[in-house]
Formats: structure tokens, C-alpha cells, sequence
């Protein structure tokens, strides 16, 4: 299965007077993640938001922070998808500082519309296409 | 048992394009709450680390994001104990706006010595103290 | 002239490795202070934005950083006008914590018509009456 | 004179429910460009705080924030040195879209020892005459 592999420095403003990451600027660099992991798919957020009105807010997340991480380490965040349903696509991030492994997230995402109060909508077919090519093709 | 009850508004910059609360800003007001909920236990982040050279990370986070908030929303954080384990200690977020659930969390947090390389370690016994009286005292 | 206090206690994650807070965590401060500012004036950014399709946007921002501050510090900050224009408004900024003057800002907002490709725009009648009443009132 | 010119995407989170970039987030990118500046002048913001206990705050910034951005934009920042003073560095910041200027900042940086409460200090003999190679270097 394809995964994604984005790498991120982790920066001084993104830690904490411990001297270690800051979990919620972890989790704001991991939406980053996510930001490109759509635009390499071919659906970025603006096309999806201010193209046709839709999005894929983050409905359930859940993460385990194994071993912590200094500011000037090089993560390496690595995106598969778990699960794609009807509506919702599962992806699973492994964040890595060279062979170390530091957290991992499960995150999971459901198709709106934002004009009808965010009800939730089946994946339009291009959508869901391009989500099956990438899980299907070989790694990068 | 005991709840916190704390109360945040939210604010423009923690809302994104789409309108709605931005996940990693709401985990960075949760993080806020955790650090008064230590404030009112009576051993702050602050005595925590610069008084002894403890603190306690978050090694494990689950949420829920059940509906979208938007900014200006008077949001109620209820912070209650889960489970005190022997050097970690489990608290339960509910996220309210007037009677509407908006989003839940369970996050799970560890004692750790700064100095031994975050080595993790069993509750002290003033502070063990305090997380049960916590538990065993009436609703605020 | 009126001023308008508000109180922050500075927190954990507002604070960098080098223990004390990190600027753009004070900014994000000031804009929530700001955003508190429009609130007492009775054009709350939501009323302007979801309202009108106006808003205020910071055109220019000077600050000195004084004295350093550490997580847990309860700042003041002092919110004044300095000058209102035909559409804009500067406002300045003092933030203290007990006696000790830590940083300072100067920030100037212009009214901005959302529609029309971020258009200047004059002060409406209501905002404008809304900002002298507030600069001739007593001091809260 | 030498510039640095690094490139930034803005994303989603660095926006807000107008549409816009959130100066905060801003500056918050402007603090990592800055952590990049040191890096490639061979004095990182980890190699001065870990190595010797120094650091550089900013003590003073002004911005003009002239044309607004959206996310996805391509935002290019270039750095170049202002002024080197004995104890302080003003950075000039100049961020652009293609060929639009969106913003600038001039940015104050003052070399203090933290342990002795911050006190500023003389630039050490290498960090002054990397800064002179930089700024007599030719363009990058």
C-alpha cells in the first residue's frame, strides 16, 4: 500500500519550556501533513472548500506519543490510509526521528458539505478514485 | 466524584477558513485546562518542573469530535479523574456548549524525572494525595 | 481616556525552551484582547464579519519586548485608543505583570469591506459613535 | 548584500474564518524563518542555547501587513541584515507571492546569557564574523 512520507524540522516555537515538543503544535503540524497528503491526492482543501463547498473535518483522532522529541530533529511523517468507507477515510501517521519511533496518530475524517449544517456525504466519485489509486499504487 | 469545570471562549484565531474551531487549537486550550486542573490539585506545572524537575506528558490522547464549534462559542470544559494508575493518571474531557456535547477527550498522562532521560516514575505520595482527595470530594 | 483591562495568565504552552514566552504566543494573546476590545465596544468581530461582511484587519504592528515573562505570570493588559482615523484606528497596548512593564504595542486596525477585495472603508456611524464613547468615558 | 530566500506554504490552520492568514501565525512562520537564518549562519538557536546558555530574543518588530494571503499561497521570504550593533541584529523581512508584497518586518535581536537574568551581551568574536560573512557574501 502506498504511504506518503513528508518530512518536518521540528521548530523552537513548537516546544515547550520542558524542552521537548509541545503535543498540540505536534498535532497542528500533523494537520499540515494531512493538508498535503489531499493536495497530492489531487483534492486539496481549497479545491474541496472553495471549489464545491465540502471538507473532511477530523471526526476522532487518536494518538500515542512513545518517546519525546528536541527542537532541530527531523521528523519523518509517514501517511497510509487505514480504512476508506463510505463517507470517512481512516489515516494512519507514524512519526519517526531517524530510526527512532516518537507517536503515532489515527485520524479519522468524514466528507461534508458546509452549506447543509455538515451533513455527512459519500465520497463524490473522483474523490474516492483518486483515494483507491494511492492506496493501491506501489510505494514512493 | 469531582469535576473541574472551566470555562473558555472561543476565539477568532482558534477558528479556520471552513469557519469552525481548528482541532490543534482546540487541544491547545484543552492543554490549558490539564494545566489548571494541576493548578487546583495543588501542584502546578510550574512547581512540577521547576521545584522538582517532574512533569507529566501526555503519552496517549483520544477525541472526539462530535459537533463543529464556532467562534465566539462559550465552550464548558469538565475535567473529571478516569483512573489513577501508579505513575500515570487518566483524565476525562467533556465539551459542552449550553446543552450540546461538542467534543470528548480521554487523555492519559505520565509522571516523568526530567533528569533520567524521562524515566517513567510513581506518584509521589503528596501528590497521589491530592489526585484522591480530587476524586473523592464533592461536585464543585 | 477609557482603557480597558484585561487579565491573562500566561501558559505552558505559550512558553519556549528558553523558559520564558514565545512572541508569536503574545500576539496570539493580543488578538484574542483585541477581539475582547471589539466585544466591550458592542461590534463583536462576529457581529462585523457574519453581520456586515466587514472587518478589521491589523495593517501595522510595532512592539517592544522589555522584560521577559514565565509561564504562570498573571499580565495585565491595558488597552487604549491612540487615534481614530476616517478608517482606521490605532490602538495601544501595555502589558504589565504586578509593577514590572514587560512589552508594549501599537497596533493599527483598518475597517476593511470583505466583498470588495478588502476595500478601506470609512468608520460606520454606529462603530464610530461606539469607539468616542469609549474614549471619553472614565476609566473602567 | 546577502538574502536569505526561503519559501513557506500557507496552510489551512495559518488562517482564519475571514479567509485570511492570522498575523499570529504570521509571525509564527517569521520566528521559524529566523531559526533558519541562524542555522545557515552556522549558529543555531540549539547550538547557542544548548552550547554556551545564550540566546538572541527579539526585543523589538514592526510589521506592515499590506496584502492579505489565502491558504495554499506560496509565500517567499527574504532576510537580510538591517544593522549589526555590538550586542543586536536587525533582520529585515521582506514576504512576497510571485510578484506581489504581501508584507514586511523589521525584526530587533538582542544576544543575552540566560543565566545571568538575561543581561545583553557583546556578540562572541565567531557569531560577529559569521554575520559580517553574511552580509558581504553575494547573493544566494
Amino acid at each position: 500500500m502506498a504511504r506518503l512520507v513528508v518530512t518536518r524540522t521540528l521548530r523552537f516555537g513548537d516546544c515547550d519550556p520542558s524542552g521537548v515538543a509541545y503535543f498540540p503544535s505536534y498535532l497542528n503540524i500533523l494537520c499540515g501533513v494531512t493538508e498535503e497528503f489531499w493536495q497530492r491526492i489531487g483534492h486539496s482543501w481549497n479545491a474541496q472548500l472553495a471549489g464545491r463547498g465540502i471538507g473532511t473535518p477530523t471526526v476522532h483522532l487518536a494518538c500515542d506519543f512513545v518517546a519525546p522529541s528536541t527542537y532541530g530533529d527531523e521528523l519523518s511523517f509517514t501517511v497510509s490510509i487505514g480504512r476508506l468507507g463510505r463517507s470517512s477515510l481512516e489515516l494512519r501517521h507514524e512519526i519517526t526521528c531517524g530510526d527512532e519511533r516518537r507517536w503515532s496518530a489515527k485520524q479519522i475524517l468524514a466528507l461534508v458539505h458546509f452549506g447543509s449544517r455538515r451533513k455527512p456525504l459519500p465520497w463524490p466519485d473522483d474523490i474516492r478514485t483518486a483515494l483507491q489509486h494511492f492506496m493501491e499504487s506501489p510505494d514512493a
